[in-house]
């Protein structure tokens, strides 16, 4: 069987994952829905709505594919993927408050559809159930792992916020912020398939680092599409970043690297974001060549986590993930 | 050591509590602190402020006083009772974004002084924070409990929502309401003390049915007090839940109990509600005797729960908790 985007039950296009994966999709797909099954009212809605926005399914695909690496599929692997993809969900809806987001991936979000109030209380729900899933399965170390990722995840949001609008030329601040925001639940997948799998602690550690990195990948391409993607396949306009104040890897380097952007600073600190900024900013950003460069910090990110990879047994799940790196790698190109 | 409401480090005053109590107290009320020292920025003046705000910490203290009828005190069950009170703190702030509550307990909310936005965050950390302890101490069923009361208290708040300006006559209705919205932490909190110190099953059941009655208690007499508590005292104006919309049991009974305020039922359907009507009900409340009769069901609840104690080892922790249940309902009286 192979999707597309309309037969998807998700609307997701699959053709990222092979087809001879599709299995742990579909299987994954019919276990959060099964999952959600016990909400009710409102609260039901947004969970259903949210699930059939789709997404790639990208971090319960690397929890099944990190713990297979050491160890056999189980129903507590696949629990475990299924509640890293409700707290996945559940941050979502939180953040799309908490940034205001009217649409993602091309569909009006639940604050936009049910008001900030029951999106608050969906995402709550969410993350209740994605813990309660983890402690049904007594899988005590993953929910620590969750539960501080949380908390990380939490902590990136406010530095975001407080980071708007000021085009900071320090990147560990940057990297703070996408390490906490979106690499660390990435990081989270690898390291709570490989722990349900009782891998050894070394294993679990390289598996972690595999996955932080690609995370890093992973945001910096999405920042550097926001200055060069397809529109419809983001799901999103161009410069959604830039306008609300969200100073990226691309900006951050075209101010570092050149003097001539000095008066662009103080442009970019003003609220709200000067729009007639974007054309100027658009060709400076082409004809600077900093794009080409976020491409090579992606890529050397990609080629780290390429490298514990490396260190991992070799198997058809390590060659998937491999295959997924080289995808994401692609995605950017 | 005798606190008053001035020196007490969080103003409240705990005359509640026996003298020999306040070590409890205390350690709680340091190990809240402790328990929030990694939150940083924003997130830490919210975690500090709504610490600050007090509370009676009634939940810890019913989680370790429910536990020490079957078991010692150790730091498992002080840390579960620490991971109640920072689900209850969470779920308070979350709450007053959903109502839109600019004051609570004499004191401006999280959401009043930081916005919607922060306090989301603040309230999910608290949520992970909450969870981590648990999963750190290794305490999983007391994890599982508190991830479906979460769940539960989510669908309570969307019932209490959805039953807005809806003059129910069906108790059912505003019966599931409270349990969900309220008792049901009151609940989990003597569970999981008794699970903690591993009482038997049936005297987990018992307890927990101790707690059930105790919050439905409570709450019900919080509705009797918005109808003719002191304002002061509440940290609210009076008639807060009946403005809002949420019809309470002391309407409820005067809307069953009398054809005469058959008019009353439609004018109560309008939104938003007529202040004139305040007098009118005021006067009607007070002649019909509906409140003694809520304070009758009350102390129907105070007495299952009561029931239920007297199954429970005869101990100073069982003594404890018959005072709080006579001091409950002292407070309705």
């Amino acid at each position: 069987m192979v999707y597309t985007r309309n037969d998807s039950p998700t609307g997701f296009q699959r053709t990222l994952i092979n087809p001879e994966e599709f299995n742990y999709i579909d299987l994954i797909e019919s276990k959060l829905i099964e999952a959600l099954k016990d909400s009710r009212g409102i609260i039901r809605k947004i969970c259903y709505h949210i699930l059939r926005a789709g997404g790639k399914r990208v971090r319960p695909l690397l929890v099944c594919h990190s713990g297979m690496l050491f160890g056999e599929a189980s129903e507590e692997l696949f629990q475990a993927a299924v509640s890293v993809e409700l707290i996945h969900m559940a941050s979502l809806i939180h953040d799309d408050i908490i940034d205001e987001t009217e649409f993602r991936r091309n569909q009006p979000t639940a604050q936009a559809l049910w008001g900030v109030q029951h999106a608050v209380l969906g995402g709550d729900y969410l993350f209740a159930k994605a813990f309660r899933i983890l402690a049904d399965q007594k899988l005590v170390e993953p929910l620590e792992v969750m539960a501080h990722t949380v908390q990380t995840m939490c902590q990136g949001e406010i530095e975001q916020d407080s980071d708007q609008f000021q085009p900071l030329t320090d990147f560990d601040r940057y990297y703070s912020r996408i390490t906490q925001k979106t690499a660390s639940l990435i990081e989270a997948s690898c390291r709570v398939g490989a722990l349900v799998c009782q891998a050894p602690p070394d294993a679990v550690e390289t598996i972690a680092q595999f996955g932080l990195h690609l995370g890093l990948a992973y945001q910096i391409i999405d920042d550097i599409l926001d200055f060069c993607g397809d529109e419809i396949y983001m799901g999103k306009p161009k410069f959604t970043d830039l306008t609300k104040g969200n100073l990226t890897l691309p900006i951050l380097l075209l101010l570092e690297r050149s003097s001539e952007y000095e008066w662009l600073k103080e442009k970019l600190q003003e609220r709200p974001f000067d729009q007639t900024l974007l054309p100027i900013i658009e060709n400076a950003i082409r004809q600077s060549g900093v794009l080409k460069e976020a491409y090579r910090i992606t890529v050397n990110h990609l080629d780290i986590a390429r490298q514990n990879l490396r260190q991992c047994p070799n198997s058809p799940e390590r060659r998937f993930l491999e295959e997924l790196t080289d995808k994401l790698q692609a995605r950017a190109n």
